[in-house]
């Protein structure tokens, strides 16, 4: 079976100009990368304002485990089976991670016949668009530094600055460390340690602004410390703000690309959707909606994390209102969720099936909650059975009154999710509909955890630590009390508990701590164990990726 | 007056295909970076294996001073002039850094009417080429930890790590650091500290590199730390190389830009000159040499620093032969070498213009060492007066015997630069020269440190710490014996003294510490103070820039 890369490679992929053109993008509007990537001119997209917008789909999943789901890989199968069956799809994902293909994670470009092409750029440095957000993160924790060195005229307490560092690299050896060491040329030692770029706030901003200004207004508004009189000291303060937005200009443009299939496809931001929100860039889901009749986009992770983020955080910020939400699930997944362990998967098991079963139920209905219509998407995998896809539509048919469609879309491109495509058409004839949001803005910032975490997750209670309410309160005297609050927290169970599967119900979500993002516009509040910098396994990707003998890259996946 | 980012974006550009065409280069063998830059692909580099070259010219200037010389400014003036008298020139050029343009020295573009363009893209992110090997060099570092962190099968002392971490910013706060607090999950604490990425051995190696197959077996070469039997461990050891050649396969391919003339600039590498050797990439210059009758190339800071790495460095390693060297001087500077402060620059002062000659003269003699012709271009500033200019020449004349030819390519263009293309023209005619390296690989390491001292910067002697002789005797024990030294010394005196300008003679230098740069191939020698991670000042340039309101970058300069 050839791997996603030779497949991607063996591709003939058109002219990026062809792929603009069948969207009535000129030339001229586009700035190219290569043949195969282009960034679309900030002139160009103000030009489309007041254009009716398509119809917005979201894809989501179960929660996720080591068999894979395919979240990514059903986006880009149900956008090009849309345009298979004569509806214009544009599909909207987010710019992979560099630091993770060198550890386990891979790439994150789709697989199989459903990528998104040229994967080896994409997968790596693409057009820059995160080297962008490093740099202007690191100029203003420098400038920052920089203005304690000098004068600090502003009166930063040193013991209260919020504003870590980033590197796009996996290196738990910058997680904590001390600075500013070896004297008096070097400034003030404190503590300090480093985020990956995915989870800086800067990410987030540029995910969630609507233009250049405003992507400089919200930089301008991110608290980085305190004074000793305990008030914000913010990036505007700092005079980083036009800089920043200086470095951050080109990458604000979405990247078109295209899919194995030929479909258009804008790949645009990538905040981590533990710690941050989780979506792509809303400029590109604008443009999106704007160039196409259906924008297909996804939101990380599982639906209790990036659908509700998607919801509460980028489509109120952005008054976006979806169609219908599909949520993926594999037979494989589900068995491990109902207790197989990833050795067993091969194995038929019905049984297990229905055990895990309890996890993508618990996803449709919170989905519901928002009002929106749902379909399940059944990504095949070659060794399940009839038996089991035949168990899991009965389950969704009974027990939710919710479809669930087999896609095959991995081994035959967009041909193979036909199917879910019109299912999809179906539930979006009723148009965009504004989500019932899981918390009004004015309720309390800890009742919006607790109705999250109670509503959502299935817990019982949550138990905010002194510290983190103390902060709560802190924010809302502070002005902040009407934000939407960012959920950091692991990606494998409905619970703080990765180990906790299926659906798990009366745990306590602990919140550790909470931190004020007020560019991004949310308040994080991180609860159990989560990290905001990975590290590598014992034997990183990294050991196997190379040039081949004709100066192919080997090795990523 | 315009500014320099005003003229630059006055001026229409050719698009790049059009700029390739003239050097004979088909559209495929070019990636395109937008409209106005573009990668020559490797293959097509390939092509030209064989060709005959053209002649090379190397600019190099005088002691830095606050006044300015205009050695970037120079070499882009004096290639368009070869181009407007009928010679075929390229322009080979360092890539500006980052960092650097937030804080007081600006970008790296050339000035007035000799800059290449598009300048604000050349001295931002550009075509990411530092960005790929900030991202080769963490991830170095991150597998270096992470080795130690799992098993340590290479036995690393973790006293003896040699490889520090980078970013592309000014940030004194990371210059020195201890890493991987926090407990278990985060490692081994030790002691670490990030340079600014030009002085990554990995831009060394980039710069220093014939191919990508000769990157990956000198990126393997690079001596990160020893064991505890104190062998060395390289990033070979770590399985790093690979990746890291993936990650800088695209950067490896020269940039083609044009000067605000519509000349050819090829802008690629860009080590520091002080700590590293200081010179464009090997494969850009070749590449000039065979599209070009004319190679003009510039090396960093003076003729002590630049001129003598690239000729006992670059050319010794890449079998280059320049046929004329440029030495750049200004009214100006020399009056500041002879003593005037630069507020009372404004003055004619023809008896300090004198006391300064003493440096334009060393520097003139040094070059004359390597056997090699030189000349002299007076880059001119508005407030020289005529009786000056006419004092340099004769000085240059009666003294030195070599011609000095008032340049005005920056307010002019090339046009202002012809008189001197026709001097390096009639300089150039003897062809290509093997250098008089300053010393022979077969001389000690000891030895060649005090031959450039001695002979080069009129040095008494030379003091090595005896940490540093043992390092030394270590690494000829090792089998690097052979390879040239790297000075890393103030650019503003031919002594270890920033404050001592003009000519000194009788002092002594001081060297703190040796490190072994084994992929590079050279043996770095740290004379006095010097610094591989600048600071930002206290009101930094960052602070004025900004997007106008029509979307252009001001502030930059």
């Amino acid at each position: 079976m050839p791997t996603d890369i030779e497949i991607a490679r063996a591709a003939t992929l058109q002219p990026i100009s062809a792929v603009a053109a069948g969207l009535g993008i000129p030339d001229d509007a586009l700035h190219s990368y290569g043949r195969h990537i282009a960034k679309i001119d900030h002139a160009y997209l103000r030009s489309l304002d007041g254009r009716p917008e398509g119809r917005l789909i979201l894809v989501t999943a179960i929660s996720p485990t080591p068999a894979g789901e395919g979240k990514t890989t059903t986006t880009v199968g149900l956008g090009d089976a849309l345009n298979r069956i004569g509806r214009r799809a544009m599909i909207c994902l987010r710019e992979p991670s560099l630091g993770p293909c060198f550890g386990m994670k891979g790439g994150a470009a789709g697989g199989g016949r459903s990528q998104v092409v040229p994967m080896e750029a994409i997968n790596l440095h693409f057009t820059g668009d995160f080297h962008a957000i490093t740099s202007a993160h690191s100029l203003a924790a420098a400038l920052l530094d920089n203005h304690v060195y000098w004068s600090n005229d502003l009166d930063i307490d040193l013991r209260r600055i919020a504003f870590r560092r980033v590197v796009d690299m996996n290196d738990r050896a910058l997680r904590q460390i001390t600075q500013s060491l070896g004297g008096v040329a070097n400034g003030y030692p404190r503590e300090d340690g480093f985020d990956i770029t995915v989870a800086s706030e800067v990410m987030a901003v540029f995910c969630l602004a609507r233009d250049l200004a405003d992507l400089e207004a919200r930089l301008g508004r991110i608290v980085v410390a305190e004074t000793r009189e305990r008030k914000p000291v913010t990036l505007a303060d700092l005079k980083a703000t036009g800089a920043m937005t200086v470095l951050l200009k080109d990458a604000l443009q979405p990247n078109l690309v295209q899919t194995l299939d030929g479909s258009p496809a804008l790949i645009h931001g990538g905040p981590f959707a533990n710690i941050a929100h989780g979506c792509n860039s809303v400029i590109a889901t604008r443009a999106g909606l704007r160039l196409a009749d259906y924008a297909v986009t996804e939101a990380g992770f599982g639906a209790d994390l990036g659908a509700e983020k998607f919801l509460d955080i980028k489509c109120r910020q952005a008054g976006l209102a979806p169609s219908a939400v599909v949520i993926v699930a594999t037979v494989r997944a589900l068995k491990m969720h109902g207790g197989v362990a990833k050795s067993a998967l091969g194995a038929e098991n019905v049984e297990a099936l229905e055990r895990g079963f309890a996890n993508l139920a618990r996803h449709v209905e919170n989905v519901r909650r928002f009002g929106l219509p749902v379909v399940v998407a059944v990504n095949h995998f070659h060794a399940d059975t009839e038996a089991e896809h035949a168990a899991l539509k009965a389950l969704c048919r009974d027990r939710l009154d919710v479809e669930a469609i087999t896609c095959r879309h991995w081994a035959e491109g967009g041909a193979g999710a036909e199917d879910l495509a019109r299912a999809v058409v179906a539930l979006a004839e009723g148009g965009g509909r504004v989500p019932h949001y899981a918390y009004p803005e004015e309720a309390p910032l800890a009742e919006k955890i607790r109705t999250i975490a109670q509503t959502l997750y299935g817990a019982a209670d949550v138990q905010i630590e002194s510290k983190a309410a103390a902060k709560l309160a802190q924010f809302e005297a502070a002005g902040h009390g009407r934000l939407p609050v960012c959920m950091a927290k692991t990606q494998y169970s409905f619970s703080t508990d990765p180990g906790l599967m299926g659906a798990p119900s009366g745990h306590v979500v602990a919140v550790r701590d909470v931190r004020l993002s007020a560019g991004a516009g949310f308040v994080v509040a991180i609860c159990g164990e989560i990290m905001t910098m990975p590290g590598l396994p014992r034997v990183p990707a990294a050991e196997g990726i190379h040039l081949g003998e004709d100066g192919q890259i080997e090795g990523l996946f």
